[in-house]
This record gives C-alpha cells, structure tokens and sequence, in this order.
C-alpha cells in the first residue's frame, strides 16, 4: 500500500448533500480537498487511510454542503438595515432610501457595509455572492480580504447617481473595473442595468455593445412589480422583457432579478433564450411585488437561482431563511404541497444559484474539480431533533446558528461558529460609529 | 426618601416594547417584578432606586418584551419532524402521519415530544402555547414541571383515536381533565373539536351543551383548505363556517384555526360573533392549504393570534420565524406593503395571541398587573445591526438565538442562554432513542 497522499483538508461528515444533478444524502462519508479544490468523496473508511491532511475534521454530528450562493445582493445597503420599513415602494425609495444613499453611501461606508454584509453571510453559510451597489471599486479589497467569492455587478442606470453622471459613463467605468477584477480569481464582473424603466433603448443598445465586445453577464432588475409593466405598456406597447430580448440581451448570460409578472409570452422568451432567473422572495413580499412562478419556470427547465436583495428589504441576508421561503412559497402560489420539495431548494440555493451567475462549471456542487466552498452545519439540536431526513431538516427547521464551519477554496472562513478574517468586535464598533452617524443627519 | 422595597426581580432594558395598545418602543426602562407579576415599569433612574431586588438584570444591548404566546401547536408531534414532507395534505396524512401516530403516539413518547417542543419554544422567546395532542393527562407534569404557560385542547374526533373511541368518549375525559388541570394557575383547558368534517351535527350539539355546562373555549382547525368547502357544500350545500355558527358554537371563545378561505358571509360571521382567529401562516403554505386574508380580518376588528402549528408542518416551533412570515406574506397578499407593519406583527404573537386563546386580561402585555412572562432579545448581533429600529430588528432581521432570557411568573426558563429547567443533553439523548425506536419500525 502506497504512503498517504499529503493534503490541505480532510473532512469526515455524518452526512454529504453533493447537490449534484443525481445524488441523494450520503452518509459517512468523507471529503479530501487540497489547492483549493475537492480531490475525493467517498465512504471515511476507503477515503481517510488515503491522504494525510494539514487539517482533519471529524464532523459527527454535522451535514456538509456547498456553501450558498447569494445571487443578488446589495451589500452595502446592510448599514440601512431597518432604517425604514412598512411603506409603498416609491415612498420609501423617494423619501427614505435614496436620500440616505446620496448622503451617506460614498466609498468607505459603502465598504464597511459591505463588510457587515460579509460577516453576516459567512456566519449563515453563503460563500458566494453577487453584488450590485454604489462603489464597486471600493469593494474589491474588502471582499478579497474576507475571502469570499462574488461577482460585482456595476450600477448602470440613465441619470446621476453617486458612482456614475449617466449611462454611458457608467459603462467606461466597467471597463476600467475589469482590470482591478482580472488578478482576483475570486471574483468576476457583471453589466448592473438597474431596470427597463430607468433604462433607455438608447442605453440598451450601448449595453449590447459593450457586452459583444467585453463578454461579462448582465444582471438587471425585470419584472419587479405590476406596476412596471403597466408602465412600460403605456409608454411603448411593451411589455418590459420583449423589449429587452429585441435589444438582443436576453440569453444564458442575462440574469433576471425578480420576475413576479410573467404572462405566457415571457415565459415563452426566457425558455427560448435559456434566461436566468434569480428569485427573491422575502424582498418580493416585503415590499408586495409579487409572487414569482417558480415551479412552472423550473418545469420548462429555466435556471433559478436564490438571492436575499439587499438588507433593506427583508431584512437579513439568511440564505436559510430565503431558501425556506421559497420552498413554503412556491407551495403555496402554485397550491401544491409536492412543488419545491426539500432537496430543491438546497439546489436553488446552490448549484442553481451558481449557474445563473456562472459559475456552475465550478461553485455549487461537491465532486472532485470544483471549488472548495462548503459549510458544515451542526443538526443535533433542540430544533431540527430529531433527524428523520437531514434535507428537511436543512431547509426546514434548521437555525442558520447551526452553521459551524464554512471554506473558500479550502481555507476556513468560518471555524467552530468563529469568524476567521474578520474582527466582529471591530466591526461593531465601526457599524455603531456608522448609524451615530447616520441619525445625527438622519431622516429616518 | 423610604427604603427600598424587596421584590423578586429588576431588569434594566436598553428597549422594551410594552406591547400594549398604545406604547411605542420605550428606551432605558426598568421592570419591576415581584410575586410573579409585573409592579412597575419607568425610566431606570426613577425606577431602579426604589427596589431592592433578589435578581438584578442589566440588559444594556436587549430588548425586552412579552414572551410569545403560540396559539396553535401539537407539541407532541415534534419527534415526528421531518418524518414526511413535499406531499399532498391526504397521501401525507394517511400514508405516513396517522400509520406513524398511530404506533408510537401513546403516553411516555407524547411527553417526550412535549418536552422537547417546550424546550425548543422556550429557546425562542415563547412562554406561553396552546396544544391540542394525543394525550392531554400525560403532557400535564411536564408542562408544569418545565414552567411554560398551556392552553391544553382535548382531542375531540367522530372516530376512534388514540385517546378516544368517539367523541361522546373524548367530552367525558375533557371532564374529567378539568380536575387535573384545576390545580396548576398556569394550565388552561379547551375543547379541541378537530375539524367540521371530523365532527358529525350530533356531535356539535353535545360539544354545545358540554360548553354551556362547562365554560370552556374552543379551539377547531376550520376553512384549513378548499376541498374543505368543497366537500362541506356538496354534503350539506352549507359553508362549514356557517354549520358552526348554527350549532351555536362561534363567538369570543371559538378559537377558529387557520381559516385560509373566507367569503364575505364568512367574514360577517366572524365579525358579528367576535370569533377569533389563529393564523399559521408557515403550516398554511407549506401544505398548500391557502393564504389567510389577515389584514381585512385585523382592519375589521377580529383578533387574530398566531401559531406555528405541529413541528411536522413547519417544521420548527420558532414564533421569530413564524412571526416574519406572517408580516412579509400579509404583504404579499394584500399587494400592500404597509399591511401588517413590525409592530402589528408583534402584537399578534403576543397580544393578540393572548386574547385569541382567553389570557388577554394578565398576558401578552408588559403593564403593572399582568403576569411577569417575558424575554430579552439580545440586538448587538450582525444580522441585526445597525439597529435604527428595534421593532424591525425583531420582527426582519433577529434570529432566535439572540433570545437570552425567558420568564415566565418572574421565574427563569432561559438564562444567559441555558435551559434552567430542562436538561438539554438529556432530552437530547432521549429524542435519539425515540428516533431509533422509529426508525426500526418506521415507514418514512
């Protein structure tokens, strides 16, 4: 018998959910991961005798997935966490939330927000996310210090905001991030267009030029509310996305947040374009946009992917809790117990999450060749007791404090329910030092 | 200046939400508790000097306010959580949960159940839950024994069940329950007629005589489903609500549980009757059974309480949980977003719980007076910070954990974290061989 193979990490789990396309929990079985990436599963007794790792956990008690893809986030927002709640949506955008942002969200408190929200997320299992918020050049470092994965999505929009004077501008700035992005194998960059209502057809036209020549994914606002799409037909004839799929957008790099109106035409044109599709369901109760169709669009075999939206409107950013939701949600809309079932929703937050924002060749999945990003959670609780199925156990009625350990490429972001890159004693200071801040000035 | 007075217990709070009619958030109070109830509340520095406490809290980072009452649960089921899940309502019903309860829900293991969901409740900030299970008598000492606050409901059913042969059968125990429960100041009774179309006419005019001869409310699952309607009309070409209201049975002690389809006459009928309302909006959604038009029941004046129904159908007993998701899909199904704001969300799991289940008049309120059963939520956690408003925090962002403490009588259930009363690896031991126990004969 050869000598043991020397490793960066072993793991040996009570249970595996590989959120592959074919396989079911396994049980005892053990991880071999190294450079980053995973080398071996299989059951401990045939794994463990085969690698000598740097670091070997016994997880006895736990179950090992991938960790959560947060595909659409704005993660600066998280400093205005219940700054204002319970109103219409333009009420509380005009009066509360985009007179707070143009005051407060330049570049450093963009970035201590984001590190609020990157704090949170490691602790509640997401290892990836995508972003979309006023400073991404700001972000960059941050993110890469706390060693998460994400895909930065640019806010593209026609008028004057913090980062940008207009459209087009915006679009030179994308092209200048791209170079701060390229040297971070983490990370990856996305056209933002905020929606097709502050959207014009001539921006349209800029965004699909400069995606034919730059080759990034967009991910864009589309059929948030009812409202926008009465919008959109009285102005144009239109509805919303048929205007976006004659821009040429629409496709498998096109990345639609929201969707809670669609008709069978839009059904149609994102089966035929192979559109993502990311729901956001406690964002879409909160603020009564509506109720996205996600058992018929995963029926027509459509990518949906699961994002929290920004902490303003849900308010935290639990990927256990959304995936929950979802799960409950998609029930109750499409009146159907069996729709949704567990270990569908542990995909949608995963491997589902990653392609829409693709990285499914790589993230969302546990086999050998794709990223290290996993978390552990610990099911022997008073609230998941006792464990008949540990799939119903993770997606109904686990805690997501039950999360003990969480890697990136193989390096512990998380360990025993600590933080290991980020000083939260420090971090709360600076959120305290923040909201003082902001009440002085406040309107809220 | 006199001296101080000796009482049993003094918190001084960052917040505290009273939860009475009319008080808002309330900054650095202090509570003033002796004899298990509540003797004074005020600004610290007024209240503080004039006690001379046996247990002084200082709670600088939390928020105080009434412990939740959960208005509808079996607790016994909770060994059967996640047993089966993703199914129709009757294949799941009939194939896993009644074969299940059936062979394993007697005496000893209903307690074991019990205890385990007072655990998990108690963890969670509730003090107070209505249940409704298999075995009444049994679940009695544990429930005094962990020092919660229960409405227990009889099991009242046309046919044969564990507890009955009929429900003639189930009317005599209940009366002799009475004598059992008489002692405990703690312990309410309840008739808990299963549902209209479990309860045959004779039957509800016997559960009408038993009410005017006992005085006992009622707790019924009722309009749980349309098929429910459905079949109801085609058999007697009645609503069921309207059979119950003819049977005499509706009015301020008629607990109706669920009630996901409600016409106008409906709606009438619980207004003028002053019925309450029980919602449980995870269990309505995850069974497919429909959305509870809560906000026109609240703007009509109904009380509607709150419960996270039996572990199998959420599948945790988390009122923080249960809470957000009846404010985010009130929202949702209201097509408003003002509809059920933090603070009405709150009242329902406390206040109007209380009222729902007839404690109204001594708990869910944080007044001079009523019963000292509350908790203290600690807000200084990332998912909850910055905390502009602390009745969002609670109510979007707080995950359950954050609770600290939990009293009930002015005694503590929960401190700093730890179960007082139970032994939590214990019962965790004794869940696992429950657990083994099933699965050696189990057919889920």
């Amino acid at each position: 018998m050869s000598s043991p193979q020397s490793i960066q990490l072993l793991l040996e789990c009570r249970w595996v959910l590989p959120m592959t396309d074919d396989q079911p929990v396994l049980e005892h079985q053990a991880i071999a991961i190294d450079q980053g990436r995973i080398i071996d599963l299989g059951p401990i007794d045939q794994i463990a005798p085969r690698y000598c790792a740097e670091t070997h956990h016994r997880l006895t008690e736990h179950a090992v997935l991938p960790g959560f893809v947060n595909a659409h986030n704005h993660a600066g927002m998280s400093l205005l966490r219940g700054y204002a709640d319970d109103l219409p949506l333009m009420t509380w955008l005009n009066e509360h939330i985009w007179p707070a942002e143009a005051r407060f969200m330049q570049g450093e408190f963009v970035a201590d927000g984001t590190r609020l929200a990157m704090a949170e997320m490691i602790r509640s299992g997401t290892t990836t996310f995508s972003d979309m918020y006023l400073a991404p050049e700001d972000v960059v470092e941050p993110i890469v210090a706390c060693g998460m994965r994400a895909q930065l999505c640019t806010p593209l929009i026609d008028f004057e905001i913090p980062w940008s004077k207009n459209f087009s501008h915006g679009l030179d700035k994308t092209r200048a991030l791209m170079d701060q992005v390229a040297p971070h194998d983490t990370l990856t960059l996305a056209f933002g267009p905020h929606a097709p209502y502050t959207v014009s057809d001539d921006s349209l036209a800029m965004l699909y030029k400069a995606q034919q020549s730059l080759g990034l994914p967009i991910q864009m606002h589309v059929h948030e509310t009812a409202d926008e799409i009465e919008q959109e037909r009285a102005k144009t004839g239109r509805r919303p996305l048929s205007r976006l799929a004659s821009a040429g957008l629409l496709g498998p790099n096109f990345q639609a947040v929201h969707m809670t109106q669609l008709d069978a035409s839009d059904m149609a044109l994102v089966a035929e374009s192979n559109t993502s599709i990311i729901h956001c369901p406690q964002s879409n109760l909160k603020l009564a946009s509506g109720m996205c169709p996600v058992t018929e669009l995963r029926a027509q075999g459509t990518v949906v992917g699961l994002g929290t939206d920004g902490a303003c409107s849900n308010n935290d950013l639990d990927m256990f809790d959304e995936m929950k939701t979802a799960a409950l949600l998609a029930k109750g809309v499409s009146r159907n117990a069996q729709s949704l079932p567990a270990m569908d929703a542990l995909a949608m937050a995963t491997r589902e999450s990653a392609r829409a924002i693709g990285l499914g060749d790589r993230v969302g999945q546990l086999k050998p060749g794709f990223e290290a990003d996993l978390m552990a959670v610990d099911l022997n609780a008073l609230n998941t007791l006792p464990v008949h199925h540990p799939e119903s156990a993770l997606v109904y009625a686990v805690n997501s404090r039950q999360v003990t350990h969480v890697w990136v490429k193989g390096s512990p972001l998380l360990s025993d329910g600590r933080l290991t890159r980020i000083d939260e004693a420090a971090l709360i200071d600076t959120v305290e030092v923040r909201r003082n801040e902001m009440s002085k000035e406040g309107t809220a």
